[in-house]
């Protein structure tokens, strides 16, 4: 109760599985008392590439754009573009971020990586020596709740699935400080029973239930590679 | 010789270091005789977002809408929208694909990623039993090229830089069939020396002189994380 909690949402339809595990999140979470935002980046038209215009005003090097670095020097001086800085907003204040969308190629679509690409600018999300451990975002959590096209069966059958959480949950979560709970991830909701549907939508409401006293994972290789 | 290659190029400044690797692809490629197409995704303003405005005409299923079935259904009644179509066709005439672009937290930037999420649709890239050994993309070669922030023993300290290659080789290329050489890693390029830098143009115009007699890696669990 009074925690903060963004919910990062990419899928294009509110009628979808997703929208319903996005209606089911901010329903519950509010019913306990926390305080919800979502941004509903396709709804938003959030812009996913990384471009020239991030940054308001002159370059740090115009004659080399680097974006990282201009979006560094931007961010110190105040000068990154409006819908940036309202993103890190949102995150400065949550306790609690959660990602839900539907996996596309193993990843994440390519609007909620441009998110991740945009709003977690060095100097706010990590800095020089400034990462994993020691990054920015500390003191926050964070859960990839995720869909997927194929069964456990088909995934299982070529490796492991938490090896593509890899590059998610640690490349970019830990390395910016925020600790990882479990995913929760709905397989396969195209193809199956409209009573398994209604299954996966009462266990998400019931993982929420207990969210908070959950205790987040060993984000090293041996969770993911053991 | 008379092979055609197409590199996917996500870089926004031509006179970066990722430029350079481009122009030292193209210029060694076209002299072996290849014909080499590039698309400049920021140059072309490439649109990442997965949207309705994909499909040409009427939706398979306007009450709820699915990305994938969407694509699926456009992509055999020749309703996709003019952009994927052209990416598709250079595609389809390409021996090799090559991606240049700066790793963007453990991953390709979000208009890279984009591409792959638009392009690759269900029926062109592969279809229901028709993944993996058996993906539709056959006899085509890939390779990932791409320079990082992070110095090789950063990435080392914390994890095989293969790990992050898993979602992007395994999960996208060796998924639709194509066959993927040995990635091609700039580690740092923006903190080492410009010697330094020299050396690394000059390996990579190496490597793509003897690149049509390299044999593609085995793109099993075993290649990533044994």
């Amino acid at each position: 109760p009074g925690k903060k909690v963004l919910i990062v949402y990419a899928h294009q339809d509110p009628k979808s599985f997703n929208g319903s595990l996005l209606k089911i999140a901010v329903e519950e979470l509010t019913k306990q008392g926390c305080s919800v935002t979502v941004s509903d980046l396709y709804a938003m038209q959030f812009e996913p590439r990384a471009t020239r215009n991030d940054i308001v005003g002159h370059l740090h090097n115009p004659e080399a754009f680097n974006y990282g670095v201009e979006t560094w020097e931007a961010y110190k001086r105040g000068g990154l573009s409006k819908d940036l800085v309202e993103e890190q907003k949102k995150v400065q204040e949550a306790d609690l971020l959660i990602f839900q969308f539907p996996l596309f190629w193993f990843s994440m679509p390519a609007i909620l990586k441009g998110w991740m690409d945009r709003v977690l600018v060095q100097g706010f999300a990590y800095d020089l020596s400034k990462s994993y451990d020691g990054g920015l975002l500390q003191d926050k959590l964070s859960l990839f709740s995720f869909t997927t096209g194929g069964s456990k069966e088909k995934y299982a059958a070529r490796g492991d699935i938490r090896y593509l959480l890899w590059p998610m949950q640690h490349g970019i979560m830990h390395f910016c400080g925020v600790k990882v709970l479990e995913p929760h991830i709905c397989y396969a909701p195209m193809h199956v029973s409209e009573d398994k549907r209604k299954e996966m939508l009462t266990a998400w409401t019931q993982r929420l239930k207990t969210l908070w006293k959950e205790e987040p994972i060993d984000c090293s290789p041996e969770w993911y590679f053991k």
